[in-house]
């Protein structure tokens, strides 16, 4: 595996299954109540905000806590980055304090591959502006495993918002190394020009997708993009784009609804869809804390899992 | 014991002296320079602060640390609530993370009960609108309880602003829980309408009170409240309602005053008067650490405090 | 050593010797992979921060956890201390909290001393003001050491905005105690009026001071308070104080370059010698973590150092 998670397409199917894998393992570990390993103890992990996010941040911090290692928290609003600083000058003040790893969330699409080159520890991308958020991908991925198992062959959807959508972008990468297949449905203003060149197939009709798939995922309505996209009222993407009860009755018994959220309920997702036993909304956080600690795991190169078992 | 503390009212008598006598346990080993007991090593707690407030933030805080616990600090500024994630999806979110505690502040009545129904781990409420502040109620039993020994018959008057007071509301439930005589004082106006269904007397004259008191605890002021009151000036305020040297002159000797802080000397309290060996509101804050220690160790049942104690 | 760390001034010859030496002994250690040390196990560090400052709020996060401190960072932004609570009030409460060091920094000249009054544990001046940043001078000071050897006789030109930098102001004092030779090179308006008292020379020409220093420290300049030094243009400025590649071309061949960040590159200081090999820019970062740890290991007196190093 490469020091750096900057993108999903960064790893290949050997590296994507050892992170699910390893992941497995955690919450084995987990599943018998031992609730913190001392794997990283002595690591610093610095969790480096340029936008807020706080659940992406508490996941991480959740993930690296349990594994024992000190985590710091840098939030770029007021600091000296509205001083002048420069994204090199602080890359270089954590590498000189010891960083073993920096969580970069940023609004700018490319910043924690700049950031990689600046620094000896490893950089985990936690969102960089509309381009990638990998660790949502895998936790998705892991997600879509433990209810449907291998995902070789299993047929995902892709709904709402994906020119704005890290999540998207992160998710067709990792899904198609992954072996599934994937469809993208959007209105054509919310799809990106190049999308022809990804690996998915893109449709226009969310009705006709729901029977065949495993998975459905929606993503989050921006809704302050939402004019942009020349829809006359929420209540019509609702309508067109919208997953409510009498939709999620044409999907078969054993698919599942994923949602990275936070949800808007009522508007892409109904309440009582969102609240129902297909939804993997709930797993996902859970499992975002499990496959967090999976890649600093293996990035950081902890002590072998296997001691940690039979400790 | 219940699994939550949400009310001052949900501790039966028995729960109240039991979290007063652990706190004592507490403070018995921390005067021996233990500083930290492994008690809740591996279980997280989450702050969870929709509105600011660092005093009860950095309380609850160094309990959970001082008890070896993992600290999360979620506030609610800027996170995704504010993208529109209702409390609801927070606590699945928090629940999912493995929170083996939310001590939650939050500006409306009645959240915490409402984010006790959505999750395993304990809730623990820091303040909810005018409702409620239970562990307040309790640090300041403690803090009455070494200074003047068992609660029962003791007289205390509270003062000031009541009507917007969740530290009155507890205070008052909890002091005739154990056996405490509570007598409000306040103008008509910063009384709740339904006071006279609370367990306590109401007086509408400080200086009669005085020398009957064991306690008298001064609210603070809201000073962007007072003109609702009618009040002309903050001087008028003081006059009436204010705690200065001759007041404290007409106190019995042993008698105590109290302030839950943040005070605003010379308005409800006077500096000279804050600064007094009756004065306990340095005490206050200390042991508010100390029975929050109790509080967290008792709700999340941490290990035999009888072996910390040996060890 | 003093209970407190305040000002450079307070620190005798061997304070700051032994300051020094702990650092070097804290280097090495590090230097092994040793990456945290049990020594403040238990004790409970305050980082008070009054003015946003993450860079130097971080370096003390990361020299207590190394030192297996607990942390409680109080931003007092938002905090209780804007609902009127006085400083004075604020001590008390991180007193009766246990904290065994408050790291504070704040707007207010003095504000650290007056804290060192109202408080048992130590307090560590982390900038107050215009006055006085100790620590940036101990680990300036550890820096040049590591380069330079020992400090006596050492001609060290200080460069830039000095009349609102408590940069400078300690540089001098504590540069002076180790017996280095101190030249201020400043516009006149951009020197405090009594400079004549400071135990260091002041020249306005940098050119004729070059080839003499063996060290150059470049302040930041504050560009919100150029206008006030009359100074028509930024270029203006950095042609007359801004050190560049011609101007360090006339620095002898082992002089170093210092900043103490964040930089405005191009401005006080060209890209290209923030980032030559003269430059210990990053090195000073690093260095604040060590002797930070140096710092509160001193004085919270932690365990025997010799005893770290064997185990």
């Amino acid at each position: 595996m490469k020091r750096h998670l900057i993108s999903a397409a960064d790893l290949s199917r050997d590296d994507a299954l050892l992170i699910l894998d390893t992941a497995d393992e955690l919450a084995k570990i987990s599943d018998r109540s031992i609730k913190k390993l001392p794997t990283l103890r002595g690591r610093t992990v610095v969790n480096l905000f340029f936008e807020d996010s706080t659940r992406t941040r508490i996941s991480f911090e959740a993930a690296a806590k349990r594994l024992s290692a000190d985590v710091i928290n840098f939030s770029a609003k007021g600091s000296s980055v509205s001083k002048g600083e420069s994204l090199k000058d602080t890359a270089l003040t954590l590498e000189a304090m010891g960083a073993d790893a920096v969580v970069i969330r940023h609004s700018a699409s490319g910043a924690p591959h700049r950031l990689a080159g600046w620094v000896r520890g490893s950089v985990v991308n936690a969102g960089d502006g509309t381009h990638e958020h990998p660790t949502q991908a895998l936790l998705d991925a892991f997600t879509m495993r433990r209810r449907l198992g291998p995902l070789d062959g299993r047929k995902v959807t892709i709904v709402g918002d994906v020119l704005h959508s890290r999540v998207a972008r992160s998710n067709v990468l990792l899904l198609s190394t992954l072996g599934a297949e994937v469809t993208l449905v959007a209105p054509p203003t919310l799809l990106p020009v190049n999308v022809g060149s990804w690996p998915c197939e893109v449709s226009y009709d969310l009705d006709a997708m729901l029977p065949k798939s495993d998975v459905v995922m929606m993503l989050r309505v921006q809704r302050e993009r939402m004019n942009a996209a020349f829809f006359p009222t929420e209540r019509e993407y609702s309508r067109r784009y919208g997953l409510d009860r009498d939709r999620v009755a044409r999907m078969h018994d054993d698919a599942i609804v994923m949602h990275p959220g936070p949800m808007n309920r009522g508007m892409e997702i109904a309440a009582e869809v969102a609240d129902s036993p297909r939804s993997t909304i709930v797993e996902q956080v859970a499992n975002g804390v499990t496959t967090r600690m999976a890649v600093l795991y293996l990035l950081l190169g902890g002590a072998d899992l296997g001691g940690e078992i039979r400790q």
